[in-house]
């Protein structure tokens, strides 16, 4: 329970070391570990043959569940978060994210759920579950391809996800904990391999911001995620977008 | 129950007819009826002499709650809805964005909770319930000033949202069910009276946009706000920003 | 805010005055805001095409849901208030009252759902209920007959409601917060277009009444009643009793 | 789980035998076991040193809870069944009928907690529990006069309770599974041991009722009580009304 | 609410006076009344023509629970108690216990749910609890064998239990509350007609226990078992083990 | 997602290989991953400085929660699944074992609490969450003496668990899943470094035992136990028992 280390010796437009390990169990055909930093986040993506009720027969879905780890945090976390309002929320952008880069009629009946739990949290919690659940996911839909259970990977391209902010008025890309608390303004982007936005998020948590400080910070997120997808396509093996 | 009557005739970058009536009741200081075209909107600005036990003493509090009405849409909400994640999400956003023109520590130790609830849902429904939410935290700071709670009104500025997307490829302003339902992308913007952004969230439900849309959607956005704003003006007599 | 003005002059058998507004939304097939006094009910019925799993195949069902909104009184109502004791027994009250007059072998199978929504408080919401959520339920049930869902409308007779109470020993009609807070006994009596009891639910709140007291009570409630349901027919052009 | 026997030679305006059992446990200084016919209910009165939050200073409380237990009837009674509404409306009920005969200012701050827990259900189990209940309520509230947690009972007078109803057109007193499910009003009175009314609640399961038919059921019930008063003045030897 | 008597007359290895009353309601079919000493538990056991959805088709289910009555404790059990940890954990070890005996095959495809309810609490429910719900297990069965539900009962033998502890250093059987909070270790074991060891429950409470003590208390309690299974040969003339 | 390899290798007397990681967070002060075979079960203790109300001042708490995540079983397991009957009691006998080894009184006012979640289940969670809990409690309280909050440590002992059982009738030590799908009889037994036992949980899945088997069980647990102990005193350099 050591303070975390002094952090100022960051460039506004470097990443923290990213390190992604796949398979780190062997219960769910998708298992990733990711770090950024000292936020560490397991997603793992389970294959169910069977589809939400409401889905139109012949079409698959993906979803995604987050949820924080009782001490992943100093303060300890209270197991039934889940079903606060950030937790929900979260959920729904992760799974948005990775639904964009689907082709949920080309999957076939059956659910892929993505759960992110948040083993150490420090900042950028819910942009690394969609890096991290991207890789799951292709994991879990290459396993459901040498199963039989899809022809081809529905899989169009990937998505992955960067937080920037304003720091002092200062743009800062991948705020950790002490960036993020510091950080009048904090915004989430979630783009696909080809470089369009999936998400845009930014939110003014002390002072509004101008529209060139919100271009300003896209520069910096577009950047960042072009050398997350470099990690994802290297960990995997992708050769598409 | 008749079907929505056909609003092709409305140029892209016009605002649905807005309508104001406060005091619609007379149990809590603030209360305003919203009407943005066909979605109504309730929003209830209620006093409490407390705040929360985590805020630091002698601040005041602002909080927003979003509901849907059983009867606001054509296939009958269930009640238990709020504790929804979208519902939940909502609220939070409401609550941040009025948040962000309320000076917390000029205030005291007082918490408003602003109730909006959909009447009638045509699209646009939370970016309504910011506008109305507006209204409704004027009137009820106004009367807190009024009472002797407040020495001078906490109030720094206007704000106000729209929603804008991308429908066949074309930028749409205030967006209906209509729209909402054919849109391939879904912004929603909240603004300050100042023209700053407290809020962006922009979400590819269809395929995702590059940044030239995107900028096209928030020049639709601000120009929208500024109009609505108008309104917000007229109707309290607001002489600020 | 203002406190409720003196209502000393209106007479013991007196009802306050009463406005039924027909179609306040689109959405749902029956939408009725009725006003007694400032006491304000918003109800909606909505049609859907199935039935309770425990009902007899072929016939129709009509419920009921009474809830306070969150500005509905000066003291901010909780939203998680439906599941409290009061709200569910009042629900269950109006959906009783309704379907007293109703013939739901002739209804075929659809569920009728009419949700009640306090607007604003003022005494009486529960019996403002049953005659609004009357209104609401008689304008579902045309509409399913226009829509060809049923062949002629099994509506059989007009049900209404009103509160009566004794207040320093005289008994009165339609009893508003002030005099409610006043009454040593507080009676709700719901009776047909027929003049027949479906409920008479008599209270004692402070202390204990005679059978002439009930008498006097039931006497008054049945003019009351009477003359609500001119109001009734008026709205909706009904022609039977 | 033979089935109940033939009733058909039971008089109109007759009662089931009443047996009530007091000190059933020890565990509580309220305990007693009602038996009419086969409905068996269990009152348990405990007595805390503590008043809710919302009560004023120094004075006592009163409250009851219902339930059936999960074998009182043949089709099992499923154990989340308390938050039900029914079983909230006639704690309700029950809480009332005892409060109207305590003087709460009297009482001093402490707390009675009536548990009213159904063991067979054959019909008329809440005004048996409202019988029962007062007994219970009697024995604590002598046991903390014992104790000195009060100078002198705050117990005013008797109340109880009986079921009468409208069977094939003929007003029938007492009514049990069999008959109850054959009325077509039910109505529950509760009074107090000098002939006032508590509560009356009348409801029209099948058709509705006229003012003569009401009249009659009163008198059915007025006698009923009468006789139901004889049997809890002789348990616990009660010289009052 | 007198204390519990003085019971150090009771010798170590001896039990509680014993009563079981079968047929205490005629609403379900095995319906028992078990008192240990002052402890009363009330056994309900239900026939249900379904099984749960994840058994196999063409088996039987029994399954249990277990709570503690508002008033079965001299402070008063909150009502939603069934939820707690202990309760569920308690309910599945009567539900584990009484399954070890029944051959589910043979059941046919039935569920017999055995409600045990603490009427009042003196120490040893929950072995009180499997001891009586062997009983109401039996006349539920055999009342589905006289129904022609099943062939012959599927009850293969006995099952029984009892609770022995470490009390200051010496082994005691059956402990009442008194013995139970003097009990530096508790353990609860249920043994078959055969005498083998369904389940074996020891926790040291206070100080850790060695093997040879362990002995000690598991040969009280096999003696105790046997005491007990005499009771319910007796009471239901069971000719096996 | 490949099945688990054979283990028919392992003798009846042999541990699976034992991992325990400490520090595998900075966000807690205990904070240990341990696998046994392919269980991981990742303890997280975490320090607050408050105890329960229910608590006598100035003496300490420990508490544990146990939970299964999502991924951590072949079928997906669902996130609100820490509420289920399972997951409860395992959480209380993790709770109890690990408060068998501290003295509350010398801990001073402050709860520790140890969330164990299983990260992957292959059998023996419960017994793993046990020994890694011990590590992780023995972690935080080093860290609180480090901090002045405790003057000396108040852990009097290790404490350790072990599953056995009877496979095809012959007594196993460490059963993973395959070993416990197969057993007749599961047993968990706790003990003490000294060898004394804190918890004997023995259930007859299927047959019921007889007292030589539960002795052989008991013996083969005391000896695998001893060799976790090793394991422990290696990974913190304890020296005591």
């Amino acid at each position: 329970m050591t303070e975390p280390e002094n952090r100022g010796s960051r460039a506004a437009e470097q990443l923290r070391p990213v390190r992604i390990t796949r398979n780190f169990t062997e219960t769910t055909p998708g298992s990733v570990m990711m770090e950024a930093g000292k936020t560490m986040v397991l997603a793992a993506a389970a294959v169910e043959r069977r589809i939400p009720p409401w889905m139109k027969e012949g079409t698959g879905w993906v979803t995604a569940e987050y949820s924080m780890m009782p001490g992943s945090s100093a303060n300890r976390v209270r197991r039934d978060r889940y079903t606060s309002g950030r937790s929900r929320e979260i959920s729904r952008l992760i799974g948005r994210s990775l639904r964009s880069v689907v082709d949920l009629r080309a999957m076939g009946e059956m659910t892929i759920t993505v759960d992110c739990d948040v083993i150490q949290a420090d900042g950028g919690t819910r942009t690394a579950a969609v890096t991290a659940g991207w890789v799951a996911l292709h994991d879990a839909l290459a396993w459901a391809e040498a199963e039989g259970m899809v022809a081809s990977s529905p899989l169009t391209e990937r998505v992955a996800a960067v937080s920037v902010g304003l720091v002092e008025g200062e743009a800062r890309l991948d705020l950790d904990y002490e960036l993020d608390a510091a950080a009048a303004v904090d915004m989430n982007v979630v783009m696909t391999g080809e470089g369009r936005l999936v998400e845009v998020q930014g939110t003014a948590e002390g002072a509004p911001f101008s529209r060139g400080e919100l271009d300003e910070m896209l520069d910096l997120a577009a950047a960042g995620i072009g050398r997350l997808g470099e990690a994802q396509r290297e960990a995997v093996g992708w050769m598409g977008r």
